[in-house]
This record gives C-alpha cells, sequence and structure tokens, in this order.
C-alpha cells in the first residue's frame, strides 16, 4: 500500500493512494493514522486535488554517513568500519513539491538521494530478526547538505539541519523489500546519481540494529540509509527529483532564502 | 520566577516555584502553558507532594561543544574558531530524580554539566540584540556522554543522543543574567567540574545568532552551552548533581539499564 498525507480545504489527512497512471492516482482517505490498526473510509479523492505533505512528522530522522563505498570515496573518505549516525531535526523536514530554500550562511549545497525507512511503532533494542516489525515503509528522501560548512564544522547540525533541508516523500511505499532497488536523482532532469540500494555497506537491518541499541525509535521517525556516488551541487532554480524503483518520485525546487 | 513541569495524581501541569527554605517550597499552578501569556492560579501544592518533570518536552536539544577551553584541552582538542552544534533527541531528555540508564553499548560513560537556555517562542535568524526576547529561560543540564563510542563513530548521535542522556532541571529560572554564574559538578557529593559561565568561548546571544541563522527554534526547544573541565567517567550506583549559581541543582542516580 502506498501511504499518503495530504491536505485538502484546510484539512490534513492520511490516504491510501490508488490507481497506476499518474494522472488518475486517487486517495482513499484513512480512518485515524496509519501507525495503528487503521480502516479505508471508501471516501476517494482525485490527487490532483490534493496537497500532499510530508508522508510523516517525524519527531526525529537518524541519518546514516558513508553507507555507499562510491560516495564515501568521491568526497576522498574512508569507508567506515562501523556505521555512524546523525540527526537531521524535524524542523528540516519539507514534503513534496515544497521548496528547499537555500540557506545564507552556504555558498555548496549539495543533494544527496537517500532511501528512508519509515518506523511504524515505538521501538528500542530490536532484535535483528524482529527489524520487519518496526518498519512501517519506505520513502525518498534528500540529505540536503551544505558542503563547505560541513567540511568547517566537526559536528553536522548546521550543515545537515538546516531548514528544508530534508524533503521527504512522495508517500510511504509498506509493500517492498528495500534489498535492491534502483535510486536515482537528477537535477533538472539530467541524472546525477544513480545507485542500487544493495549497495549499501551496512543494510537496513543492522541500521536499526545500531541505533536502537542506543535511543528509542518513536512511530513516524525516519532512518536515513545513506546515499549512493554521485552528489554534486544544487544552484537557485534546480528542479531535484530522487525517484526509487517501487516507491515514486520525490520531486522539490530549490530557491532562495524567504 | 522558577517555573516547574510537574505531575501529580496523573495530572501533569506547570507551576511556579516559591519558597526559599527547600522542605518549604510551594508551586502556585500556572493556567496554561508559560510560552504565552499566563497566570498563576493561586492554587499552590507543596513540592514534596508532587514529581518533578523535566521542566519542558523540547522538540529538539542543540547542543554546542567545546565551548570552554579548559575542558578542550583536557580532552587534548583544539579550541574551535568556530563553535559547532550537535542534536540530542527529544527522547534522551529526563528529569530531575530519573535514572540515568548506563548505555549497554559503552563502558566509558562521562559527565559534562552544562547551562541549558530554554528558548520561549518560535525563531529563526535573531539578531544578536533580540536574543534575550526568544529566551524564556534558565535551567541545569548533564550531557552524559559514551566517551568511547564518541571516539569511535564520526558523529555523535549514539554517544551523546542515547536514551536518558539528557538530565534537564529541575526548573527553568526566568530572571537571571547567565554571563557570570558558577556551574559545579559533584559525584557522591564529591565535586568534579567547577566553571563560570563567564569562560565560555562563544558567548549565549552568539551560539543563538549562529544556531538560528541555520534552523528554526520552536518554544520549549533548548540550547546546551559547552560544559567546563573537570568530565569524568561516572558508575552504576553514582549520584550526580549540577548546581548552577541563580537556578538550583539538578540531581540524577546512575542505574543498570533496564
Amino acid at each position: 500500500m502506498r501511504i499518503a498525507r495530504f491536505s485538502i480545504d484546510g484539512n490534513v489527512a492520511f490516504g491510501a493512494v490508488e490507481g497506476e497512471k499518474e494522472d488518475e492516482l486517487v486517495l482513499d482517505i484513512i480512518k485515524g493514522i496509519p501507525f495503528t490498526e487503521f480502516e479505508l473510509s471508501g471516501t476517494k479523492v482525485p490527487l490532483s486535488k490534493v496537497r500532499l505533505l510530508p508522508p510523516v512528522l517525524p519527531n526525529k530522522v537518524v541519518a546514516f554517513g558513508r553507507n555507499y563505498a562510491d560516495h564515501a570515496k568521491e568526497l576522498g573518505n574512508e569507508v567506515p568500519d562501523t556505521p555512524f549516525a546523525f540527526f537531521k531535526p524535524s524542523t528540516s523536514v519539507i514534503g513534496p513539491g515544497d521548496a528547499i530554500q537555500y540557506p545564507t550562511f552556504s555558498t555548496d549545497v549539495h543533494h544527496e538521494a537517500e532511501l528512508a525507512v519509515v518506523i511504524g511503532r515505538m521501538c528500542r533494542e530490536v532484535p535483528r530478526d524482529r527489524v520487519k516489525d518496526v518498519i512501517l515503509g519506505y520513502t525518498c528522501a534528500i540529505d540536503v547538505t551544505a558542503r563547505d560548512v560541513q567540511k568547517r564544522e566537526k559536528q553536522w547540525a548546521r550543515a545537515k539541519g538546516f531548514d528544508t533541508s530534508c524533503p521527504l516523500g512522495p508517500w510511504i511505499e509498506t509493500d517492498l523489500d528495500p534489498g535492491d532497488l534502483t535510486i536515482q536523482l537528477t537535477v533538472n532532469g539530467q541524472q546525477r546519481q544513480l545507485g542500487r540500494t544493495s549497495e549499501m555497506i551496512t543494510p537496513i537491518e543492522d541500521l536499526i540494529v545500531n541505533i536502537t541499541e542506543a535511543m528509542t525509535l518513536l512511530p513516524g521517525d525516519v532512518i536515513l540509509t545513506g546515499t549512493p556516488a554521485g552528489v554534486g551541487p544544487l544552484e537557485i532554480g534546480d528542479e531535484v527529483a530522487v525517484t526509487i524503483e517501487g516507491i515514486g518520485t520525490l520531486t522539490n525546487k530549490v530557491v532562495k532564502r524567504d
């Protein structure tokens, strides 16, 4: 099932996306929230009539660095022995179609396409063979990064945590094997990043074991799983799009910060 | 005014702490929340009858590293030219008297006493001369740190973001000049850390300018301002206490993780 979050006439709801052709998609409105047992209402609205929102409002986004060897190498970094994580705050999250505001404190903002895991239930110390039980589904993300600030500052709160630096969407795909999916990013229609999720150094199961060894994850929390090679600069006016096989396409435009 | 958050008979409220002698303190229950204009109800309860909670539930905690030169030196680190920030997640926050659970993935957990700034209103790109307007007040914090993990992992999400790693309290002091206060930490009554907030390399005003240049702060968000020299290990069974002049004492016990 593809679960979207959207607003229509000032109301916010979750809906199941139905249909195949992009211009004929409809949303079957979900009664309640998708983090518990839920029913579809049967009330349907065309996707073209709603505004899609970030598919979740995470309490925290936990992002793993250097999880594709080719990307670590392209930045001249060693491939880490063990995964390492950083946070992106809830205030950095935007939805499909929302503007990435180019920050005023950087002149070298990069795109990093990532597969995002959406957590479905509160969990801590999840055993490897139970990881599937805590995952609601998968969506596309961009870990927008102020590369110059990242190089200057030892910890990355500002470089990777600025407002609008975490586009998520377009929806959560719940029925998906994330093991070997194509992940692609284009800027103004030109391919910049291309990889497969099978190239991850540490697979999703172990990322979630690693982070829940330390901390509780809450429903709606998001895990970013690293970016494949091909990262590069974004400019004001660019349209950036991430497409992940089996999920869909997340598109955002880069604008001057207002 | 000293603003505490507490629970009594299953209800959670904010209250203004009144009185001087520790065993005679009372809470005048606040109508509503302290992030907007509020009134005192006049209904008073003895502090001894309530359970104090973290004085805020922050959306995010932004912590600055190496902001006291003596502490940077004691760990063999250079004093940074510019401040750098990292996040501690909301799931790491505990209140006065709550247990610090010794994490299972570390064998070298350290205390770091810090002055915490509590943000009073939503803000972004705060000019230096308006910083006072966005601060609700000040409280005590411990940036509990898995030092071994911090050394191993390039980013500190696990080392400084584990559950119970951010004790806050005992309350928020709203009428305080934070410029030159004694900050002290004891373990089992023995002094370990001692410093003055005037030793900060980057003062509070500039920390808030620095972080809001990048991101929006929300009411209840917390800024940790760095730790003075004297950090050291905590062991299961230890009682750790931070006292900041003009605020009060935050006490927590270290226990085995359950």
